[in-house]
């Protein structure tokens, strides 16, 4: 049964902060694992990637190919049936049109000191992007990560995936030929995200690593922070929906199971202000697990982090929303504007009825890699910024230095150091 | 003597390689000491931090005050000589003139296929602002971590700052009052970055940690990225310059110099196509060592990590620069711009014989703040950005889920996701 939880009730205040504060990330303590696996492939490059490889994933990197067959990719993708090629095609281009309003403008310009001052944006030379083997290997995720470094610019591309004894999605394949990804290692884990970063004789190293990943990839991730750049520490996924009571209680039923259905730590939380419709909700949610193919994973998720929350009026959820700092957060209202004023704290926001959150997993166009865990209160989803940087720039005229320079003399020799207060007195 | 190198040797290749490649940065293996500290904080609060500070900083935050009185940065910036105070404000004042064209800009529209599509960005509500104690307590750093935070619009700012024996260094006081900072507490070290990300009963944590610190601070920072939001991993500081024979040898050595007399582990590079400009400097270099309060850093750091390199011409020298991503760049030329266009990877670049990279640690206008060793490749300097997250929105009319809705319904259903396909199918 999900928590249920009354705003009017004694001790709600209590009970909604530990819901805030609950923790469903794991604790697996896989640091020092991760660390073991870092070091050998920094010194043993391949040698070390094919010994983890018959280790982990059951197969012999020099009998199955290092790399995936580009051919494979095109064979994958003539061997969808339409609506399915459709459907990824429509989703790349909503997803490419989208992320080409996020490049950034460069700026030049002269100020009243007669100080050129400016910023100039270049894309990264390399990103490596990490697609899970197994169940999660989403199609959807692999355009979510490549599209973005696509209109940044990025030339090169390095996709890592484990192919558990040699198998491999042929989606995924085929969603990487219509991203247009030309370079596949068959490698996972650490292992695999240790070779993007530090480079091995075969895979040549990249600048950002992106892309979900079990345990030890997040770790992996995480340790290797400053050797590269890395899209966010990402934790299980979770949806807040806050509807009235004019909505269809099937819908809302079917939109918390959309995430519940992914992870058994997902999290789905239901705001309403009317219990006959919370009831329903309840009650139509039971109704739909048995239909579902992930009704065990459902049903685990929906147990033990399902939410069902009354408030007074929806204006009382959002300051409540805000503490929770959602990755998903469906609006599920007539006038979606008035509480989207009230938002401060939510990876994605999905604006009215018609609005329902799985439409942004895969063709709305914004990108599905959002904050999870309340990271949203200081972060963003995934962007064409992650696979930028921006370059400061200044040029000072001898009358520009006069102006500015001898500020610069004073807070150096303040600070203690001559020789940069040296090398502006010497040009006034 | 700094490292000579000549791209028309023999050899040259590998050895520019081994310089590209040189770790300055320090290996103290600090976390689990850092692990520790994280962890005694977050159980015990403000108890912790009143053990570490007696241990670390010898005094008792009891007896010292836990917090810096609002008047004593008052009188901190009251008792500033007028060129000094002068000098802050215009920092102050350049810096957020520079910051303020950084701001984005949110987006909202409907698409051709009715799809209402937009990105809203908010500050993040509190940032933490880390100010070391002892040498490298530079009001500058103050100003350019807190000018970008307060320009996004960050309502509270938090900072910390050790203060050894109760010692607090009245100019970094005086900067505070200038940013406009009210809250101040005399803790440090990994403890006090510990206080910021979970709170303590004394202090409320925060969302986003920056600022400078020792090995300690950095690498707690490091742990807890994720829990909050941090800027860049930063390492030694480093400057490039390029220069051709038609500078003063002695601009030239002051400002390499200005990067060798931060630290020990600090680097500085000089890449010319004149070989008796490149001597020149050289004995300038050895000539003006004397002359600092700095030398003993200076000559160490020069001797250790400087480096001269001929080129056969400059053009030669951009994708050597190029290699090095370095933090801060020098055009030292009369056509900078010609070069610039060249340059993919550099924190920031200052642009002709007349623009010292010091005056950009002061008064230009641009962050200081910047990445180092080989980071440009991938990250930025500190930007208002840093201190904003975007909320990514949707909304779909019935006619617009009729459009894209099918597609989604077939994706979620290859990815064997039902109550995605549903959340969907049902509002078709």
């Amino acid at each position: 049964m999900p928590l249920r939880l009354d705003s009017k009730a004694a001790g709600f205040a209590a009970d909604f902060t530990a819901l805030v504060d609950a923790r469903r990330e794991a604790d697996e303590d896989v640091s020092r694992d991760v660390s073991a696996i870092l070091k050998a492939v920094r010194a043993h490059g391949d040698t070390a990637l094919a010994d983890y490889t018959s280790r982990f994933d059951h197969h012999d990197l020099d009998v199955s190919g290092w790399a995936v067959d580009p051919a494979d990719c095109r064979a994958a993708l003539d061997g969808l049936s339409t609506p399915l090629r459709d459907a990824l095609e429509l989703a790349a281009a909503r997803i490419t049109a989208y992320h080409e309003k996020q490049r950034p403008v460069d700026s030049d310009g002269i100020d009243a000191a007669g100080v050129r001052l400016g910023a100039r944006w270049t894309a990264v030379d390399a990103a490596g992007l990490y697609v899970p083997g197994g169940r999660a290997a989403y199609p959807s995720s692999l355009l979510m990560n490549v599209i973005p470094a696509k209109v940044a610019g990025v030339q090169r591309i390095a996709m890592v995936t484990p192919t558990p004894k040699g198998e491999i999605n042929p989606l995924v394949l085929a969603a990487a030929q219509i991203a247009g990804i030309e370079e596949i290692w068959r490698v996972g884990g650490a292992q695999a995200v240790a070779a993007l970063a530090y480079g091995t004789d075969r895979i040549k190293p990249v600048d950002v690593i992106t892309g979900p990943g079990n345990a030890w990839v997040a770790e992996a991730k995480r340790q290797l922070y400053g050797v590269v750049g890395i899209d966010m520490v990402a934790g299980p996924s979770e949806i807040v929906v806050v509807a009235d009571g004019q909505n269809d209680a099937d819908w809302i039923a079917a939109d918390l199971l959309s995430q519940s259905e992914h992870d058994p730590t997902s999290q789905s939380i239901l705001f309403t202000d009317d219990a006959a419709f919370a009831d329903a909700v309840e009650q139509a949610v039971m109704r739909r697990l048995p239909l579902l193919s992930t009704q065990a994973v459902a049903t685990t998720s929906w147990a033990a982090n399902g939410a069902i929350i009354l408030v007074r009026d929806l204006d009382e959820a959002m300051p409540l929303v805000d503490r929770l700092a959602p990755e998903h957060l469906e609006l599920a209202v007539d006038d979606p504007d008035r509480y989207f004023a009230q938002v401060r704290h939510a990876g994605s926001v999905f604006l009215g009825r018609m609005t329902p959150e799985a439409v942004g997993d895969y063709v709305a166009g914004p990108n599905h890699v959002l904050p999870t865990g309340r990271r949203a209160r200081f972060s963003s989803g995934l962007s064409v910024l992650d696979f930028m940087k921006r370059t400061s720039f200044l040029g000072l005229t001898p009358d520009a230095i006069q102006a500015i320079g001898p500020a610069a003399v004073a807070l150096a020799e303040a600070e203690g150091l001559p020789a940069h207060a040296a090398s502006v007195a010497l040009r006034l």
